[in-house]
C-alpha cells in the first residue's frame, strides 16, 4: 500500500452519522434573528421553508445525527468518494510535502452538492411535501437537487442566476434530464424578478436574488419547500461525510494533516472537509492549520464584516450573524459562480472569529494556471471553486520547497469542471482578467446592511 | 456484500497483463494488406505510423502481453473503473433480470479511451518519438490522448471532424487543457484537407478524412507518430483491462452474464469488455450471449459488407477485412460521433462472421429515452454512445420481464456525457428525428471499396 495513488472505502465505511460541531465549540454560535421581531428565530418561524427533521438539524446541539437508510442507499451510488494522493503534482512542484485530495467530483452532478440534496429531499419527502424550489449559481446546486428530487419523486423548480443561465445552457440541460424546470433569475415568474427586469431587462442576477425568488414561490404555495445548497447549518452538517471518510482514509495510510485548505463560497464544502478535523484538533488528537481560501474578487471572510445580516437580497431570511459584504452586494461575474456569494455560512464565521480557522484570498488566474498544472499531472479538469483550493494547495506545497518541511497538506476537490471549460478557455487565451473589489464597492453595499443594538 | 450497489478493485488488482483474443479463435483473422502489392503488410508497412512495440503488439499471437509499470502508474489515476448493479433501474423496470455496467466515465477524459491512449504515448516515448497525430469526432479520443502526451512530455496534433468541432467547442478546450492542439477536419493544414474545402468550404467532415489527415502528417514530419483510438488490433487489446477486472468484479459477488451487451462504433470498447467473457465462453466456463449494438443511422455490422476496405477515407491505411458501409461513406450527423465509422474493427468483425458474437442496431431516440429513464435512476448521464448499450440492456430486461428469466446482464458504460447535453437538450424538446439508413447509400459507398480475388 506504500505507493498508492487513492485511498478507496467500501460501502460498508460510509460514514452512518454526521458530525454536528457546535457542541465541540468554545462559544455556541449566535443565534438567527426573526426578520421582524429581531428576537431568536424559532423552529415555527422555519416552517413554511423548511420541514420540521432539518429545522432541528439547523438548531441541533446533538454531536452526531444518524443518517437514515433510504439516503445511506442513494450516497452509495458515488459515495465512499477516493481520496487521492497527487503525486505526479508533488513531482511537478519539486516539493517535499505531501498533497492529498479528496474528490467529490465523482458524484452525479459532479460536486459534493448531493450530499445535502439527497437528505434534504429525502426528509420533505417524509413529511408529505411534493415540490422544493431552490436557487442555483454555476448549477451545481440546482442539478444536485434535480437529481435528487428525481430519487424520491418530488418535483424541483429551480432559479439559476441569468449570467450562468445564459453563459452555461447544458447545465439546464443537465437539471431537466433529471426532470428539473429551469428559470433564469430574475424571472417573469415571480413579483420581486420582474420588479428587477423592468429596471434592467439585461439584469444578470445574483444568488442572493435566486434565493429570494425561490423562497417567495416556496412560501406562497401548497405542499412546497424551500432547499437552499449552502450557508446553513444542518447543509454544513450533511456535508461531514466527506471530512468523516476523509479522516478514515487518511488513518489507513497513518497520516494526518499539517495544513488543511477548502475553498469557501457559502462554505459547504469547507465545513463538511473541516469541521471533523476541527474536532480532532479540539480533542488535540491533531494539529493542523486550517484556512479558508476565497476569491479576491468575492473576499466575505478577508474583508466583510462580522454582521447580522440577510441570507438574500430581497431581506426575507432570518438574519444570519456572519462575514458578509453586504446582501445587495453583487459581486464581478467570476468564473467561480458557486464563490458568488455576499455572505458566509454563520459556522464558519464563527470558527473563524473564534480564530480557530484562518482565511487567505487568492485572484482567479493564479487559481486557473494552478488549476492547470494539476489536470496536466493529476488529469482531473477541476471546476472553477476548487481551483482555488488547488492554488493554495500549491502555494503551501511550494513554500515546503523553499523551507524543506514535509508538510501533509489536505484538501477537497469538490467538483470536476466538465460543464464550466468557457473559464478554461479565456485564461487560455489569455483573456482572463482578475477583479479586484475596491473598498468603496464594499462600503456601499455595507450600508445596508441593518444596524442591530 | 448482499445489498451492494457498486463492485470496487483496490489498485492492485489492476490486470497486469492485457489478453489478446486471437490465439484462442477457432480461425485467425485476415491478414492487413499493404494497400499497393495487396500483400500481407509487414511491420516494416507500419513504421512510418505506429512505434515498433505496438507493430509487435497489432501483429501478435501471444495471449497475454505485460502491462509495463509506467502505463500501471498512470491507470491507478482512475483504474479499477466501479462495476455497478443497477439495482435502482431494475426497480423501475420491474424486471427480475439483474442489470450490471461497467463505468468508464471515471477516467480524467470521461471514457475508456485513455486505456489505450496512455500506452500507446508511452510506447511511443520509449522509442524516441516526440509527437503524435491523430483524429477525433466527438473528443473523446482527442482528449484521451492529450491527456496522455501530457504524462510522458509528448506534443499531441489533433484533427477533430468539422461537424463536432464546431458544435462542441468545449472538448477543444478540454484537449487544450491538457497540451493539445486542435484542428477542425477538413483543414487547412494539410493538402488533403485543403482540396476538399476547396469543393465544399463547410464541409462537416467524418472520421474518414480526418484519419486521412492526422496520417498524412505524421507521415510527413520528424520523429512524429500516428495513434488510432479504435479498430486496431492492439487498441482493442489495451481495452481488455475492461473486461478482465469485469470478470474479477462479478466473481466476487458470485455472478456469471447470461447476456452482454456492449455499444460499436470502432469497436475498441466492444471489444475490451467482450474478449475476456469471450475466452470464458470458448473455454466452456461460462456462456453468455454477446451482443454487438450499433445505431441504425451507421450500421456497419447489420448491413455493412465482410470485405477488405481502407481504415480512411482517401486511401493511405493498410486494406483490412472488416465489416464495412465502404470508406467514401459519410454517416449522418447522429450525436453518437464516436459510432460515425465506415468500418468496424477487424476482429470484432471476425468474431462476428464467425457467429461467436451477435449485432443489432437501434435507432437513437430509442436510445436517448433509455438513456433518460438510466440517468433518472442511476444519476449517470451517459455519452451517446453507450446509449445503445443502455437501451439494448433496457430491451433485454424488459423481455426479462415478460419472460420471468432472471437473467444477468452486463453491459459498459464507457462515458459519462458532461460535453454532449446538447444531444440531451434536443431530445428532451422532442427535436430528434431517427435517421434510418437507405439501401441505395450503401450501394453508393460499396461501389468504391475495391474488388480483390
Amino acid at each position: 500500500m506504500s505507493d498508492y495513488t487513492k485511498i478507496l472505502l467500501e460501502e460498508n465505511e460510509i460514514p452512518t452519522q454526521w458530525y454536528n460541531v457546535v457542541p465541540d465549540l468554545p462559544e455556541p454560535p449566535p443565534p438567527q434573528l426573526h426578520p421582524g421581531t429581531l428576537q431568536p428565530a424559532t423552529a415555527e418561524d422555519f416552517a413554511a421553508l423548511f420541514p420540521r427533521a432539518l429545522i432541528e438539524q439547523e438548531m441541533s446541539v446533538e454531536r452526531y445525527i444518524d443518517i437514515p437508510g433510504e439516503v445511506l442507499d442513494v450516497y452509495r451510488l458515488w459515495r465512499p468518494s477516493p481520496l487521492f494522493r497527487a503525486r505526479r503534482l508533488e513531482k511537478l512542484l519539486d516539493t517535499p510535502a505531501k498533497i492529498f485530495y479528496k474528490y467529490e467530483g465523482v458524484s452525479p452532478a459532479g460536486s459534493h452538492k448531493p450530499n445535502t440534496a439527497v437528505p434534504q429531499v429525502f426528509y420533505n419527502a417524509q413529511e408529505g411535501i411534493t415540490k422544493l424550489t431552490t436557487e442555483t449559481g454555476a448549477g451545481q446546486w440546482g442539478s444536485s437537487l434535480a437529481f435528487a428530487c428525481a430519487q424520491f419523486g418530488l418535483e424541483c423548480e429551480i432559479w439559476q442566476v441569468a449570467a450562468s443561465y445564459r453563459a452555461k445552457p447544458y447545465r439546464r440541460t443537465m437539471m431537466e434530464i433529471w426532470g428539473g424546470k429551469v428559470h433564469p433569475s430574475p424571472s417573469e415568474v415571480t413579483e420581486y424578478g420582474r420588479s428587477l427586469l423592468a429596471k434592467d431587462p439585461d439584469h444578470p442576477g445574483s444568488l442572493g436574488i435566486a434565493i429570494s425568488e425561490a423562497v417567495g414561490e416556496a412560501v406562497a404555495s401548497e405542499n412546497t419547500r424551500y432547499a437552499l445548497g449552502s450557508v446553513l447549518n444542518h447543509v454544513l452538517l450533511h456535508q461531514t461525510v466527506i471530512g468523516e471518510e476523509a479522516l478514515l482514509q487518511l488513518a489507513k495510510v497513518g497520516e494526518t494533516p499539517d495544513v488543511l485548505v477548502g475553498c469557501t463560497g457559502g462554505g459547504s464544502n469547507f465545513g463538511g472537509l473541516a469541521f471533523p478535523f476541527l474536532r480532532e484538533k479540539l480533542a488535540g488528537r491533531m494539529n493542523p492549520v486550517i484556512r479558508c481560501v476565497e476569491p479576491t474578487a468575492c473576499p466575505t471572510l478577508t474583508k466583510g464584516q462580522f454582521r447580522y445580516d440577510f441570507g438574500d437580497t430581497a431581506g426575507l431570511t432570518p438574519l444570519m450573524k456572519m462575514h458578509t459584504l453586504g446582501h445587495s452586494f453583487i459581486p464581478e461575474p467570476i468564473h467561480a459562480g458557486g464563490l458568488r456569494y455576499h455572505g458566509m455560512a454563520p459556522l464558519v464565521s464563527h470558527v473563524y472569529q473564534l480564530g480557530l480557522v484562518e482565511a487567505i484570498a487568492i485572484p482567479q488566474t493564479e487559481c486557473f494556471a494552478g488549476a492547470v498544472q494539476f489536470a496536466r499531472c493529476e488529469g482531473i479538469v477541476p471546476a472553477p471553486e476548487p481551483t482555488h483550493a488547488i492554488a493554495a494547495a500549491i502555494r503551501e506545497a511550494l513554500a515546503c520547497r523553499e523551507s524543506g518541511e514535509e508538510k501533509t497538506i489536505l484538501t477537497a476537490l469538490c467538483g470536476h469542471g466538465h460543464l464550466d471549460l468557457a473559464s478554461y478557455d479565456q485564461y487560455l487565451r489569455g483573456e482572463m482578467v482578475d477583479l479586484e473589489l475596491s473598498d468603496e464597492a464594499i462600503a456601499a453595499a455595507m450600508a445596508e446592511v441593518p444596524v442591530l443594538a
